[in-house]
């Protein structure tokens, strides 16, 4: 494992995407998602990527010269074409469109169509509660990968269709954060794994004869995710790909193209009672679970989000481990480029 | 186990609720509201609750005579005090103010406070798909029960807050619907595995000495329940809570008295892409989901929903199943109330 700093993956990834076409808009925009997905430590969305990304511009799925484009708006809503270009950049587009929207009437939903992979959502609900709004994000595709078998079912029907929500807290302070896949495991993950070499905990997947396996290889090879939580989770899967790609129009995207689709929804608090009594209440709450003795094996009590912001502060501090596998990778994708990077 | 016809049910918790000093329309939107519930298979929030809502009305929890109020309200936001009458007709409230708002603003948000027990939100979710919209409801409590240990926590702090979406189908079909506790089991399901004398399932409940059990008795001698999924189903009920108290001002209602809240959410396809367009595509995906082949002792997929629909659509042709120890209770509270009824 190599400790590589957010600066220096900042500077590696920008003159890969860069050298690759992006726009310097849309280069800054994904190295930075990708990047903070690190720092959260969500590797599975993070510099992991970048050499799929890169294959996919040489390959004409992501358009990396694209601006998201407005396409239908009301005061309350919109819905953004995002070109192809990359996910986050369209993610964010919506995210602070949704913000705008809400302070002035009171709540925002935004959607976007036409998306490359949309990283990780739990950045979108941050920068919502950074704005002192309640946010929730969903992503989903209209036409897979539908790795994931529906609840009962032995073949694919669903993509990983993640769920975030986070609520902001009194200044200073991350907000709560609730952050994952409806999969028993998001398929970055499994990339991970993969790299990592490691094992799969069970209930997690099934190989492609529909048998509950723990060797991540044979997700590769044929297999399949399962939702999490078996009939909960997959009702949740549900209805992240119908609010996504259905209020987005995700799958009216011409075939063959990449049509990965982000619902965002930001809500004002302020309209409801005053801000400041609605921050008193969450930091209630914080302090209630905060005060929880802790179970057998367990240390303490987490709020929702706090692994994620501790995992920030260390690594910010410390650097963020890449494997090598993951290093190498870009490194190749760099010298195709006619770049020379080291660690 | 007696079966007893929806008709016969309602009928009886009628007069029961207007005998306990229910004004009409209060005894009508509650109990069409727990019959309906049993319809809906989810016995836990159905007429087992009669006795426990006259008991809280006998000494002064719960005001079967008030009347709901608007105290804030924006074009597309509102804040509902529920006079502590029952739950229901307060979400009923909040539901209907929530579909109006959005046909005028394209998304809605109405939340309610100081409510006696909201029941099954599900039904609210499915009233808003029924307009044509799309419908989430959340419900907690904001100082208990807090029957729900947090991840990794040995004592209570959550209630057992749950979620519920509904997304509206083609005409003539019930819509796609999660509804569900983020506890790992309802607690109305262990009221109802008590009254049947059954185990509960493996990791649903810890006793008092916070070690897994499954005897439903050591649940109600001071055991706690348990999160679904861990730390997934631990930040949903948190956000469940922080939504529904939240944004509800909840946590303003006086020390001693009935403190629940509901927040529903409504929002109009229609703002997004054309209503038939959205309507085409959650066929698309039913179908889907349809066309899966079953898994090893599965005999079909199916949406979520389907499982309340077929419950719902049984039960009104052959009558509702109902243990003798409920309706032992349920006779007991009608005299009391010198009321005679007969199954």
């Amino acid at each position: 494992m190599l400790t590589i700093s957010a600066r220096r993956l900042t500077d590696v990834a920008t003159s890969i995407f860069t050298a690759a076409g992006a726009t310097p808009e849309n280069a800054q925009g994904v190295v930075s998602s990708l990047v903070d997905a690190n720092l959260a430590g969500h590797d599975s969305h993070g510099v992991i990527r970048i050499s799929a990304y890169v294959k996919d511009i040489r390959e004409g799925r992501l358009d990396p010269k694209a601006t998201p484009v407005v396409v239908r708006e009301t005061a309350s809503t919109a819905v953004i074409d995002g070109g192809t270009t990359f996910g986050q950049v369209s993610s964010r587009m919506a995210a602070d469109l949704a913000i705008r929207k809400a302070r002035a009437a009171s709540l925002a939903a935004v959607a976007a169509n036409h998306c490359h992979h949309t990283g990780r959502i739990g950045e979108w609900t941050e920068r919502v509660a950074a704005a002192g709004l309640v946010g929730m994000a969903t992503t989903a595709g209209p036409r897979g990968p539908q790795s994931v078998a529906p609840f009962g079912g032995a073949k694919g029907a669903l993509g990983t269709n993640p769920m975030s929500w986070a609520i902001p807290r009194a200044a200073g302070h991350p907000p709560v954060l609730m952050d994952y896949a409806t999969s028993a495991v998001a398929q970055g993950k499994l990339q991970v794994a993969r790299a990592k070499q490691e094992p799969v905990p069970d209930g997690c997947i099934i190989d492609a004869a529909g048998k509950p396996t723990n060797n991540v290889e044979d997700f590769f090879a044929g297999g399949l995710l399962l939702p999490f939580a078996g009939h909960k989770g997959y009702a949740l899967s549900v209805v992240v790909e119908l609010l996504s790609v259905g209020l987005s129009a995700g799958d009216k995207v011409p075939a063959g193209e990449r049509a990965g689709t982000v619902l965002m929804v930001a809500i004002d608090p302020g309209a409801f009672r005053p801000a400041e009594e609605f921050t008193k209440y969450v930091e209630s709450v914080v302090a209630r679970l905060k005060a929880i003795p802790p179970a057998p094996g367990f240390s303490e009590v987490l709020v929702p989000g706090e692994p994620e912001a501790r995992t920030r502060a260390t690594r910010q501090r410390e650097g963020i481990p890449v494997p090598e596998r993951t290093w190498e990778g870009i490194e190749a994708t760099a010298r195709e480029l006619g770049l020379s990077v080291a660690a």
